[in-house]
């Protein structure tokens, strides 16, 4: 089989811990695979890099930026090299030149366009365990680029399918992907399958197991992807495109406080309205999560919606300053709620299961201020408080402990 | 003009120096000129990923080492890119990979066979100031490799011969070459200019201003090399082919402790002994430099050489597993001896030159053990304890304090 694999920067922090991923890695090269791996920079390195930055300019070019911070994956190739040649494998490190790892312009942000595999694959067909530097690439400039956030789980998703690889293995802290927080529920159970669109929403709903792009692209090119611990070698789970699904409705609950409820109050009743308010927003970057829009009363009506709570302050800022051209009576907000979700790939077609989510709520006593549902997903706007308690509630209702 | 500047390390070493550096670079550059800076790792950098590597493997492939210390010259010019940037200028930073640096497969100490300036020109074209890692490589599959002792130097070097720039400025702690160590003479002149031929034979000598290997370069391709501190605007020395000779028998004095003596009694004194001794010494990479044999006496004859200190114990040891075949008596060896030297490019032809360091050694009451001799230098061995007396006599001798 042919497997890539990603450590995260935590997994070769140091000296130990890179010895400790080394002779994983080895485990599975031993069992006869072609073993690619993808590493991300060593614990702090980055952070570190950043603020030798800062110090010169709070502001830098990205283009310098990039060419900085991708120091720190190739520092952690290179030492894990070492760290497998001394325990007597051959290993070689590579960075995104050396790959032919290609994205477009965007510094600090890049897509990957084209990855060339022909030195991967000399390097596996001399029998080496092939190290990969994530989170970067390289632009037709031949400048180098960075992913963003999660980069490294992208990169390995994308050799892998580049890689026609067997599987693709995202080793973390966490040891899977589970019905619910273990820190919030304290019966989740670790799920041994998801499907690739429920875990785009769980990512979404702030459980941070795999970033969003890394799904997609596991999707798009039928990755099979497998969440496992770094520190233990329990099984993980795997997400793919097909799941036992008639049997899993509800597969897990989520809780993300990282929101904020804003209300526009009266605002004239006619067309073209909402399409202001939400391409105002847009334009400045600002994401709208739930929106909520009241039936027009008195030639008015009131539009809700929610945001990160990051961003409350410049939506607010924002809306006040164009209130008159809104024809908003009133802006009101509330950054003490949190949403609370379930997610399962049969829900679409079961039309009980936003009711029995109800009346969990109900049945706790939770107030639920606002609804929104898609293909896989139920979440509910409440009182931020009541998260945990809504959260136990829900996995309860829906005996998420029980393995089916 | 076209401009190639090198800053060394502690040059670079913190946030407050990168700021001087860049400040100096665009000066330069406000002058109309065209600029291409060569910069090495910050401070202690390399020290600290070799310490690293270490922790994992004290013989590390080198390869990987090579892939592991080029982040530092990375980390160099991203920061410098942005501090010239903050400062209002247009910078750029380029890697070898990016520049197109390529040298032969010998990691660790690779020799550079060919630069391409494409990517160089292009953003000179740009107006932007380009700052190059020094020490660098890519080897032809794609891998880096790093230069050696001194790499940077060399980098810069190399080039202002491929740009075809009009000078070479290499920034160091001290502000040029000197006639004598300002620490040990302390008439000491700083020289205006020398030639390549006098400053090969002075860097051998143990004045450690430039590498030979940057200065053989030089020479080759003709390169006007300018040695001056980073620390102040002295006018530094001018290393190039053709100097005012006439009056500048003698350039300057160097004294060198990094010398041991091995003598080898009673050689059977037939012909191919010496061979074998010296070809045993180079088999096993030990240089030797001054070389004494004694006239045959009673079918023997005496072998005197001297090696670096640090090659004492292995030549000796070396010796003595082989001194039944080279037919030696004995062996006998000092560490407590100096090699001090003249050098100027007018001495083969002034016979005068060596009778005059001779007497003024005799004058100081210091007796000489061997002496050597080329084109451009005179070398004779004392004793160690003389090496100051020594240097100071001779630069009175020859009058080097005062200008000529």
């Amino acid at each position: 089989m042919l497997i890539v694999q990603k450590f995260g920067g935590s997994s070769v922090a140091n000296v130990e811990r890179v010895f400790n991923v080394a002779k994983r890695i080895i485990e599975t090269y031993k069992q006869g695979n072609d073993v690619v791996v993808v590493l991300s920079a060593q614990g702090d390195t980055t952070d570190e890099l950043i603020a030798k930055a800062h110090e010169i300019d709070l502001h830098p070019s990205r283009r310098e930026m990039d060419m900085l911070i991708s120091t720190g994956e190739q520092i952690s190739v290179a030492l894990m090299a070492m760290a497998i040649q001394k325990l007597g494998y051959p290993a070689v490190s590579l960075n995104a030149f050396q790959v032919g790892m290609y994205t477009n312009t965007t510094h600090s942000n890049a897509r990957l366009k084209k990855i060339h595999t022909e030195r991967i694959e000399a390097e596996l067909d001399r029998k080496n365990i092939v190290l990969v530097t994530g989170f970067q690439g390289i632009n037709k400039f031949d400048d180098i680029t960075t992913l963003g956030r999660s980069g490294s789980d992208t990169t390995a998703v994308a050799l892998a399918a580049a890689l026609k690889a067997d599987k693709c293995e995202i080793y973390t802290d966490v040891d899977g992907v589970y019905t619910a927080d273990p820190r919030v529920v304290k019966d989740a159970r670790k799920l041994k399958e998801i499907s690739y669109d429920e875990m785009l929403e769980l990512a979404s709903l702030g459980a941070k197991v795999l970033h969003n792009r890394s799904v997609e692209i596991a999707k798009k090119y039928n990755v099979e992807l497998v969440v496992r611990s770094s520190l233990n070698n329990a099984e993980g789970t795997v997400v793919k495109e097909v799941c036992n699904m008639e049997k899993m409705l509800v597969s897990g609950v989520a809780g993300d406080k990282n929101v904020a409820r804003i209300s526009v109050i009266g605002v004239e009743d006619t067309p073209g309205k909402a399409f202001e308010l939400f391409s105002l927003l847009a334009k400045h970057k600002i994401s709208v999560d739930i929106i909520l829009q009241s039936i027009g009363r008195d030639g008015t009506k009131d539009i809700s919606f929610t945001v990160d709570r990051d961003d409350l302050h410049d939506a607010l800022k924002l809306i006040k300053e164009n209130q008159e051209r809104l024809t908003a009576k009133d802006v009101v907000y509330s950054d003490k709620i949190a949403k609370v979700s379930i997610v399962g790939a049969g829900m679409a077609t079961n039309p009980g299961v936003a009711a029995m989510m109800f009346e969990a709520m109900y049945n706790a006593g939770i107030n639920i201020h606002m609804i929104s549902t898609s293909e896989v997903k139920i979440s509910v706007l409440i009182d931020e408080k009541y998260t945990e308690d809504a959260m136990n509630a829900i996995h309860e209702q829906f005996r998420l402990a029980i393995e089916r």
